[in-house]
């Protein structure tokens, strides 16, 4: 019995061909197309395909997080397919795979994002691979939100970019691959993978007005005034080395204080790629965590954010966004 | 003959003891006291020591990297010593490391930056190891600034901390190691290393006024008009794998337009960790560009910012602007 795979397409390289000379790349191929160039993989699985989307993922924005959302829903609902496959543009898909990770709470089968860094019409693409590998784990039973590229399945929450054209363009950021391609086939890590249990439901709101703000030395502390006018109600801070924000001269420390004030949540991760935040260490830190602040720990940046625009729209309550925030939904945080 | 080295502190990791419990590490030990703690290392080589600050890095801000660009600056003058060492906290060493390789143009003698990840009376410390490979590369002769950490050497403008704890916390991002600590001793790679020539001079001016944005899916064009009113002369934006930005619904392009028009520098690098961005691959990369912005192609962030904050010290040219930071001054830009 073949596996029922349903394809959701969104646009990226994947599907993109060059439209005219010295326009740049663009979506333009629908999931027929890319089903059509996928040769004699196709005959392995009972592949279904909706084209949902046809953007270059650097548009893919709240709005689209949850329109996609809610046909991953609908799918669900239909009880006709054993996983489902995504394909999307890899520049923000690890954004993408964050949020879903929190919005679609329980899935009842596996959600597995993927693309490629060359064009699938490219005869040198890494999209059929991609594909190859996507399509095994969305076959594998394994429930919750995933990413594969370059034969590995990364948890949706721990999936990064980390190189602009290599086709190892994705890392497991802090935690163990979920899966990985071998001569043994899709080697599953059970380990990595957080279990899901509890029946699905559907959580998208979010509250989009969340403002990353990476450090600079000597940031002007005036910037959070002004974020405070823009009404962002949560700011994420790619704060230095393990958390450190500077305090001389220019106090970001004090603005923090000023932030919780206005009832905008701060949360502190660190600008290194690698590794958890910890503010407890140096005294600037010390000094943050007394301001209110959250922790970031060992999210992603991505994740980060996700997660507290998720949240917020939500709740309101400083205690519920503090007590959420700290909870792993997906393998984002360690316990 | 002994070789002659300064060691200029500035505090950091390195310097740091447990001042009181729950009030974090703060630097507390100077050059003295690093000396005496280097061992039998200290008959090596003739140290001179020199405290010029006692900060955490995360404080070392503008104003810092001109009093360290200066103290260089006369210590060479004085023309006494074979090579310089500077301790200094991994936090924001990255940042001192490319000003001060934009800053001291044509250095006559090595100026390694080094610091630990464990204070140098722990135990277990890293202090040493690390202090032995930035001992070794100021006493080479090699013109140049430069970052030793883990018993690898990184040019001062490649250098990128992506770890908060390992003592692997430096890497050399797109670019090959200045040198490495092996049984040979140290092995220079003289194919990673500009050729230094010329005589030396200061050029320590530096505009603390430009903004890091690291965009996020949706993120408000509004954010930068209200960086235009807070007088920003310069925005690094680190964009989405190549370089995109969203243009549906949030035109973030057009925005770049109003950016040139108010005579403020926009310079698109990536958000991804490694390898290079260019714009004119997709579609709304070559809308970027078509605005006037600047790429960062395969610099760091924390070259492009301190880069731009040193070109915009000099000059308000947008011409000149251009093509100052088009231009490699220390390995920053491959060419």
């Amino acid at each position: 019995m073949k596996k029922r795979i349903l394809l959701i397409t969104t646009g990226g390289t994947i599907a993109s061909s060059l439209r005219q000379e010295g326009q740049g790349l663009t979506p333009t191929v629908n999931g027929a197309g890319l089903e059509a160039l996928l040769g004699p993989l196709t005959l392995e699985y009972q592949i279904t395909v909706r084209d949902i989307l046809s953007l270059d993922s650097s548009n893919i924005q709240p709005e689209e997080w949850r329109l996609i959302a809610r046909n991953v829903a609908a799918a669900f609902a239909q009880k006709e397919y054993d996983g489902i496959v995504i394909t999307h543009g890899t520049d923000t898909m690890a954004y993408t795979a964050s949020i879903l990770s929190f919005m679609l709470r329980h899935p009842p089968i596996p959600v597995v994002l993927t693309g490629s860094q060359l064009p699938i019409i490219h005869p040198l693409t890494d999209a059929v691979e991609n594909l190859r590998t996507a399509l095994a784990m969305a076959s594998s039973g394994t429930r919750g939100v995933f990413v594969a590229f370059n034969r590995r399945v990364i948890l949706g929450t721990r999936a990064v970019k980390v190189r602009t054209t290599g086709f190892d363009a994705f890392e497991s950021v802090n935690a163990p691959y979920a899966a990985m391609v071998d001569g043994t086939g899709l080697r599953l890590n059970p380990a990595a993978i957080p279990p899901v249990t509890g029946d699905f439901f559907l959580e998208d709101r979010l509250c989009s007005n969340v403002f990353l703000l990476k450090l600079t030395p000597g940031l002007d502390p005036m910037v959070f005034e002004m974020l405070g006018k823009m009404q962002y109600r949560g700011i994420v801070i790619e704060a230095f080395g393990l958390g450190g924000l500077h305090f001389i001269r220019r106090d970001l420390v004090a603005k923090l204080h000023a932030m919780a004030q206005l009832g905008i949540t701060v949360v502190v991760c660190s600008q290194c790629l690698y590794e958890r935040s910890d503010f407890s260490i140096y005294e600037a830190g010390v000094k943050a965590l007394e301001q209110g602040v959250l922790q970031g720990f060992d999210m992603t940046t991505e994740a980060a954010v996700t997660k507290l625009m998720w949240i917020l729209g939500q709740t309101n309550d400083p205690e519920q966004i503090r007590e959420r925030f700290s909870q792993s939904i997906f393998g984002e945080i360690m316990v």
